[in-house]
Order: structure tokens, then sequence, then C-alpha cells
């Protein structure tokens, strides 16, 4: 969820500068339209890290917006008066009406989140809470509210750079309290629990937008577009209704995405390839079998660019694996039978038994992907599915499948060499066809959704590796020590 | 949620002859129709309790319908391979493609009600399963499935008759099992689990039918019944989406609601009630000066026919209350600030803190009463409301509010006597409008959506009390007695 959000996103003080008048006018204008012709209510909520600068976003949006339009309700402890009614009741009474703005620091997420963090509650409270806000959101989007939920996030490090500069500056001194730094000594387990949290309330209808909160040009200029995009897009009637309100998940204004941090120039001589290749391939045979292994499944799911090396890195493995026990799904258009079903069926089907190792040559995620960007499925439909394909792996992983989900990435330069050598060599020349060459010219909408996917897929119990595969030695040695890693691991959690 | 199955209902054996040879004609028209057009899969699940006629429906259907295009699966404990994967893997592989009917004997609520009941799992594991389960089916019919769940209830009582005649015909002895008894034993247990079960997948997408199970005409009928509209619906495109389809909560072709099992008759002469008033009067008052009473909210919601007397009623309540502590809410048309918040917003004003006792001169069921009948809202507005008031209801009284509802109901007749009468009485004229005449010409229709209210929102910790308001005298003490009750266990549930 947040691994967008730690790269370092960052806009310069030119561009800032530049951009921010029309910004504020757009915005403006969006809100007059808002009170006089179109409303609905807007309910903004923000939510976040420490020190990620929620106070100082909401501020800009008072000082950019109409102040007779937009209400701020900083929500903190529970006054005496509120504490003698239901928790909810503060919210419904500061709600705003039609054709307002209300601004909510501090949400009805707040108190969920912390008390799981500190302890005072267990997971099946928080999820009666989740399961509680989403029923409440969806009521407030039936009665035609926008809801727009931000979320400003820092990477651990990022936190204490900020809290540390803030106390150094006499100025923004008492910002910081003893709180904040206990709330620092929490990390982790606040990142864990908001994770799962955003995850299971990021609807359709209302879904989080997480914006990296380091730099504030990028945070301001950030905030402002996505509200001027969502109300734009409700005001113009672009969206036919309310429930389909899609914002990006993570705003990427300044071109940078996840892949931009990798380290794309990794690789490994042939000589140590082939001593790591058997060693690796050694170990992984004696997992499977190990006699625990029986109460296990595997799945291996491979995406990656074309000609990453998706199916050297397979061969890899199944060079390791007794052949009874391995089943390679390559997953192609959907059959006639298969287009009767709903969307997940197909995979359904594959889904091996404890015992067995299953390897998908590409998977599911084709929704997100190549439907996505060829709109082979309407918006809704792949918007649905990163919480449909949440839950299927759910399943798979309570029913002991060890699920193993990895992305092969090579850069655009590396691929048209690869595509050219493949013409050149007669037995590869079935590998490329003209799709091959027109996926290539959507390469920048390919990698937007691939952010995307890692963003609201990569889960606790199913994360994505990512696979630097410039280099094939490299790429085939990382993919089968994360596999071997992982097994181990599972393994290990057997009771035998 | 069973409160409509259990009054008897009945078709005579002549009214079914003549009616099923029509019905068979049109399901197999709509069959076709499905088969060769209209391209949906159609998911029936078929639950309840053991004994009310389950299976013999489904054979029904299997007799009625075209076999080819009709598939019932018995799903009963999971097969070795079954149980190697994810517990709904055997459903996945079940499912029925566009076109076709799958019939589910046993389906995905079997187990986690079952655990429940058993006593294997706790409330907290049943919530998640509910909670799949909704994610599960909403996936459903975003990928265009109808699904009609159907529930088939027969009375504690009932059940033992049935389990009985099958044991003493020799013909049907092999189908009374051990487990059956024993189930039989558990039914409260069962009753209340599959209630909250039913009550919180009840969506609008896919909401349950309740159907008494104890006569065999009816029974079928209103299957044959309820199939039928819900594939017309979707074939003629009357629903305008899959996310429309709403069949009623209660078949009632037999033209037999709750109000037929009242006895109306109830009376108390002038001098009892004299007593009676005295002595519960003193008793409310009392209670609500228990020191413990700071610590409980008390909300009483007044509904019931034009003139059944809901304003004496509440006089004879407030009486006996100190006024600083209590506030009587009438409940009009919306102002305009209400109208621009969401339908709620307008109660969450008036809910009272601690220590306090509010009572509602008609309430939050105006959305299910008048806006429903009246037509003043949407048929989904409404529908969704059922949910959005037991969630209300539930914030409610996790903040300790003591919820009693009453509903005042007077026969159509008595209703025509005093309408008679206040026109007659100069100081009860303005009592008397043009739209209590309006209303009462569209009696049926409200007798309808109040059977409606109350299944689907007499839950057990917001019980609905009918109150037979013929008789006035009997009618307050009723009333009061009630209050008094329900506050003195809730008194003695505080923790002093």
């Amino acid at each position: 969820m947040f691994e967008s959000a730690e790269i370092g996103h960052k806009i310069d003080k030119a561009t800032y500068d530049k951009e921010v008048p029309a910004l504020r006018e757009a915005l403006l204008n969006a809100q007059f339209d808002l009170a006089e012709k179109a409303k609905f209510p807007v309910i903004i909520l923000v939510g976040g890290v420490d020190g990620a600068g929620k106070g100082e976003t909401i501020n800009l949006l008072n000082e950019w917006m109409d102040p007779r339009h937009i209400h701020a309700h900083a929500m903190s402890e529970r006054s005496d008066e509120e504490s003698q009614h239901p928790p909810m009741w503060r919210f419904w009474r500061a709600l705003p009406p039609k054709g307002k703005i209300g601004v909510f620091f501090g949400s009805w997420y707040t108190t969920p989140i912390v008390q799981r963090v500190l302890g005072k509650t267990k997971n099946a409270q928080l999820n009666k809470s989740i399961d509680d806000i989403k029923r409440f959101e969806s009521m407030l989007c039936n009665e035609g509210a926008l809801i727009i939920k931000l979320w400003f996030h820092l990477s651990k490090d990022a936190q204490k750079k900020r809290l540390k500069s803030l106390e150094k500056d006499p100025k923004t001194r008492w910002r910081v309290t003893e709180t904040d730094w206990e709330r620092y000594k929490q990390y982790d387990k606040f990142r864990k629990v908001s994770e799962h949290t955003l995850r299971e309330t990021s609807s359709a209808l209302a879904p989080w937008v997480v914006i990296e909160g380091t730099d504030a040009h990028f945070r301001n200029l950030s905030t402002g577009k996505i509200l001027l995009e969502a109300l734009s897009k409700r005001l113009n009637h672009t969206v036919k209704s309310h429930t389909e309100t899609v914002p990006p998940l993570q705003p990427a204004i300044d071109n940078l995405d996840l892949f931009d941090k990798l380290d794309m120039k990794q690789q490994l001589g042939d000589k140590r390839f082939a001593t790591e290749l058997e060693k690796y391939q050694g170990k992984l045979n004696l997992l499977t079998r190990d006699p625990r292994f029986a109460k296990l499944s595997v799945i291996a799911v491979f995406e990656g660019s074309d000609a990453a090396g998706k199916g050297g890195a397979i061969r890899r493995i199944t060079g390791a694996l007794d052949a009874r026990h391995y089943r390679i799904v390559p997953v192609a258009a959907p059959t006639e039978e298969e287009r009767a079903q709903p969307y997940l069926w197909r995979f359904w089907r594959h889904v091996p038994r404890t015992g067995h190792f299953a390897i998908f040559d590409r998977s599911w995620y084709g929704r997100v992907l190549v439907e996505r960007v060829e709109k082979f499925c309407a918006e809704a439909d792949w918007m649905r599915a990163y919480s449909e394909i949440n839950d299927f792996e759910e399943q798979l992983i309570n029913n002991h499948a060890v699920l193993i989900k990895f992305w092969l990435t090579i850069t655009k330069e590396e691929q048209l060499r690869r595509f050219k050598a493949r013409e050149q060599i007669s037995f590869k020349r079935f590998k490329i066809t003209p799709d091959d060459w027109r996926n290539r010219e959507k390469w920048d909408d390919y990698q937007a959704a691939v952010c995307d996917m890692v963003d609201r897929t990569s889960t606790d119990i199913a994360p994505w590796t990512i696979v630097e595969a410039n280099d094939k030695n490299y790429a085939r040695i990382k993919i089968l020590k994360t596999l071997c890693a992982r097994i181990e691991a599972a393994l290990e959690s057997v009771k035998s």
C-alpha cells in the first residue's frame, strides 16, 4: 500500500510557484459550482503518519478555498458530552450539508487504528470496526456524498528526520510532544495496522489515496490536484454516478515511480551463476521432498514485461521439481467456457491441492494489467478486482498455500534489444509478435498499472517480489532464492 | 426475521391445482429466454430448518423446469479432494455458467452457521465468514449473476410435529436421523444464529426470502412464484441493473399476515386500568430515579396506524417522568436543513445522552412506511434503509440505550369509528385531515410495509412490541408494563 509513497517524491519550488495560481483558481471555481449548482456534500478525510503534514495541508486548503463553504473539524479526544453519546454521534453532527465541504482531521478511522496499535483491541474488533465503517461510507455515498480519503505517509526514517527537524527549530519545537516520540516507537505496528485498514476500506466507492508527506510542495500540489480532479469529475458528470469516482491510488505528479528506485545494473557472472543454480535447485528439491510439504501447496505467480524472461526462470524452477507434483499453468485469453463464468473462475480451476506446486505463467493479475490498459474491461471491473484478488489470495493462504508473486522487470532499452535479437534468431522468432510491439508503445501505461498493482496487492501474507531482470543470471537466482526462503519459512511453521 | 413465517400460511389443494400449470409454463418460458437470449447465471441458494421441505422443493424445481439448464448440487461434507482445497473451491467448481440455473442445497452459509451453533466457532469468526460471504456475493452480482436466496422456516413446534409425522410414516421414516433430533434440541441456538446471519447478509443485492415450510402447497407455490418474478424482472429489464432485484421478504400469496394472528379484542375495564396505571407509573418513576439510570438512556419509539392512540399513550408515560430528563421528539416532514443531510441525520440530532429519556412520536421508520408507500423515495433507498436502521440502532444500544419500539395497531373498522368521532368533537377536529382519509385508502399497502418492517428490524437487541390498541386502556398498560420490564432488566445488567 505504501510502496510508492517511500520513493522520495519531490516538486521543485519553481514548478510549484508556477502551478499553484491556476490550481487555486480552478479549485475556487469548482467550489462555487458545488455550492451554487451541484448540491452534493464533499467529505475529505485526512489521516496518516504523525509529522507527514496533515495539519499544514488542512491549513492550506482553508487558505486556498472559500472559507464560507469549507469547514475543518479537528477530532481528537471525545468531550464529556460526546462520550455520553455513541462514538459516531460527533461525526454525524459535523457532516457537511449538500453544497459544502467538510474536512475531518482525525476521522472515524483514528480510534479503531490507534486502539489496535496500543493493543487495547484485538483483530476481531478492528475488523468489526472496519465493517461498520464500510457500511457507513457506503450509506454516505448512496446519499450522494463525494468522499475523498487522503493518507499522508512517511517512511520510518523520514518520520524520524521530520520529528528531529521540527524539534531543532525553536519556532516549531512545541509541535513535537512526548506522544509523538512514543508513537514513533510503534511505527511498525502502526504501519501494519494502517495498511490492513486502508486496504480493507479502499472500496471502489471511496478509495484511499496515499500521498508521500516528505516534500511540502509535492504534498500540497498532489492534494490540490486530487481534490480538483474528484470535484470536476462529479461536477461535469463525466462519472455516471457517485459510485464511480476513481482517483489514482498514488499521485505521481513528479513522474517518479517504484521502478525508478531499482538498481537495474545488478548482475551475476556465469561461473557464480552455475554454482548458485546448483545450490538453490538442490535446496528447492530437498524442501519439496520434506514430509511436511504434504501439508502445504506452493503457488508461484510469474508476471513481467514482455521478454523479461519468465519462461527461462520457470524452467530453472521446474528443473528442480518432481514432475508428478508440479504443474505449469500458462494463462492466455479465456476460453468460451471460461468467459461464461465470473472472472476468477478460470484460476480457481487450477488451484493446486496440498502437496502440490502450481506455477502460473501470467495470472489473475491480467485483469489489472493488460485488461486495464487495453480497456478489455470497464474501469469499475478492474477497480473491484484488486479487493477480489486480495480475497482470493487470502483463501489460498488460509488453505496453507505458499503464494509467491514475481514481477520481472527490464528497462525499455533492454526490451528493445531483446525484441531485435529475437527477430534475428530463427528458433526464437515465434516469440515476437506484432502484439509485443504494440504493447511496447503503451510502456508508460503498463508501468503505471504495475505500480498500482503492487501498491494494492502486495500484502503481508502475499507480498510481491520485484525482480530486476536485465541480467538473466541475476534474476533466476533471485527467484530461486526467494522461493527457497519462503517455502523454508512455511515448512518451519507446519506443526509436525 | 421469521415473524411472518410462523403464522400458518396455507394454500388449499384446489387453488394449488389451478395455479400450478400456468406457473410451470411461465417458468419454462423464462428458462428458455434465459438460455437463449439473456445469458446471465442464476444461483439459487436453499437453506433453512430441517424438515421444512428443502429437499422436496428442489425435487419439484427439477421436475418443473427443463433439466438441461438447471443443476442441483447437494453440498454436504467435504470430500477428500475438496478438503485439500480452500473451502470455497467446491462452490466455484459448481457455479452455473451464463444462461444456466444452479441450485445449491447446502451452500456457503451452511458451515459458518452450523459451526457456530455447535460452539466450534465464536461470534467473531461467524462475523468474519459473513463478511467474506457478502464480498463473494457482491462479486457474483457484479459479474451479472442473479442470486435468489430461499430460507425454509418452521417454528419449533412445527419442526417437532414434522419430524414426528415423518417418523410415523414407514415410507418416510428413513429420512429422520439421530442428527435431526439432535439439531432439534439446538433449535433456539440455530434460530438465533440463522437470524443474525440472514439479517446481515440480506443485502439489497441478494436479499433472503423466508418461506414458511409447514404447508407444501404454500411452500411450492411461493418458491415457484418468487423464482418466476425474479427471472422475469431481469429478463424484461424492468430492473435497470442486477443490483436492483428486490423480491418481497415474505411471500404472502395466501393473504395472511402478522396482524391476522393478533387478538384485537383484548381490553381492560376502567377501574382495573386506574389501579394498574398508578402501579406502573409509580414503578417507572422509581426506575428512572435509580442511581444506575445515569449510565443508561431510554429511547422509546412510537409508530402506529393513524388514530391508534400514540399521543395518549405517550402522555401516560411522561406523566411519570421528571421533565428535566425526558424529551418528546415529534417527527414530521424534514426541514430544509435536514433535507441537505443523509436520511438518518435528523434522528442522530436527537439521540439522548446517558441519563436521559427520549420519546420519538414517529421515527426513522418513516423511511420504510410512509416514504415507501407514498413513493417519496426510490425503492433502492428504502430497501437499504433496513440495514442502515439496524446499524443505527446497534450503535445506540452499544452506547447503553434501552431501545423500545412500539407499533400500535387498530382494526380498519376501529379506525373508521375514531375518524368519525374526531370529526364530531370540536377540540379533536384538528386531529383529522384529508391526509388521514387518503392514507386509509392505502390500508393494505401500509400493512404490508409494517410486516416487512417488523420482519427486517425486530432484532434480539431491539425487538418490536406490537400493541393491540383497539382498547385504549389495554394498550396504555401494555406499553407501560413493557417499558418497566425493559428498563428494569437493563438496570440489573448495569455494573454498579
